[in-house]
């Protein structure tokens, strides 16, 4: 059985991922672009409740736990098939966001959020990770400038909170540094895109 | 702060786990009688996802961790202020079921499943867990006489899913043996009640 390849992609909104996954999957053969939950059905009943707005007493780690629930959905009925077939797989966001986000920025740790989601995906992880870096005040101008308004009180909690994200993504970067790569996500979006898919090459010619 | 004391109860349908819960409640004072999802909101909308009998394609890891989410916002909204109060909280069912049910019972590994659990309730262990035992097929039995029929084959493969089950509680018995005792449910209600009160009693005494 022909296993395709996994490919993930990390990194703030504002960084441009989105766009590149867009470019990426319309350069490639046999890819497939998903992201959680992906329209399977469990998957997004799970989301719901994780994204109800009523949901305010929603505890730190039941949403953890709802999120690596998604997780394994979307995975055990998109990504494995697609995978089995030989696809590539190309995931925006997986794993390394609720590690940096959940796990690092809002402090439930690392480890313990690696725990639960080593349950949910058991060996399946990514053949590549790419993480777009790019410095919070940056991302946030470009998010700013899409929404055309000026940056607000807010936007400066945001602001910090990112910085805890990126300190987060920097600490998976060497932790996982077989499977992670950083790109430089501040340059422009052609330039991003192209080291993007050389990046992907590189790994798909070593298979 | 005086902490209360927490107190859990398990076994399979048919060891007359309910009734003697509820008579234990009304004999003792300040006690709050609950079970999982137990009203919470969240956990609520959790549980009609388990449960919903549409989704045929729900993975048991996808399972397990949706019974952690739950678990923990019950635990977070209801079980630990009644223990700040200094109640005694008598829940029907609790980590253990996970456990033996799926950990053991369904295959996933009792490790596994006791690995999310952890998160999900970090140190909030009960101070007692009290595991009705009862031969399978006297259970089974007594919830047939309930339904006014004969044992047919569905109920034998039930039979051995529960002898599984009750495998798996031993294994937990001899593990958590400081804070789980066995009591020989197919003894008479009044008798099995009476030892369940002494145990608590005991139990509170020494506190």
């Amino acid at each position: 059985m022909r296993r395709g390849i996994f490919i993930t992609f990390e990194g703030p909104d504002g960084a441009g991922k989105s766009t590149i996954i867009s470019m990426v999957a319309r350069q490639l053969k046999n890819a497939l672009l998903t992201r959680e939950p992906g329209g399977i059905d469990i998957a997004e009943q799970i989301r719901r409740v994780i994204l109800d707005r009523e949901n305010t007493a929603m505890d730190p780690r039941t949403e953890a736990l709802l999120y690596a629930a998604a997780r394994r959905q979307h995975l055990v009925e998109r990504v494995k098939p697609a995978l089995e077939e030989g696809k590539i797989v190309l995931c925006d966001r997986f794993v390394d966001s609720s590690l940096a986000y959940q796990g690092y920025a809002r402090g439930l740790g690392i480890e313990e959020v690696w725990t639960i989601n080593q349950f949910a995906i058991e060996q399946m992880m990514p053949d590549i990770t790419i993480y777009f870096d790019i410095e919070p005040e940056i991302g946030l101008k470009r998010i700013n400038q899409n929404k055309g308004r000026e940056i607000n009180r807010l936007d400066l909690e945001d602001l910090e909170f990112h910085q805890k994200v990126r300190e987060g993504y920097h600490i998976l970067l060497e932790r996982f540094s077989n499977r992670m790569v950083k790109i430089n996500a501040s340059e422009s979006i052609e330039e991003v895109f192209q080291k993007t898919l050389q990046m992907i090459e590189k790994r798909l010619a070593e298979k």
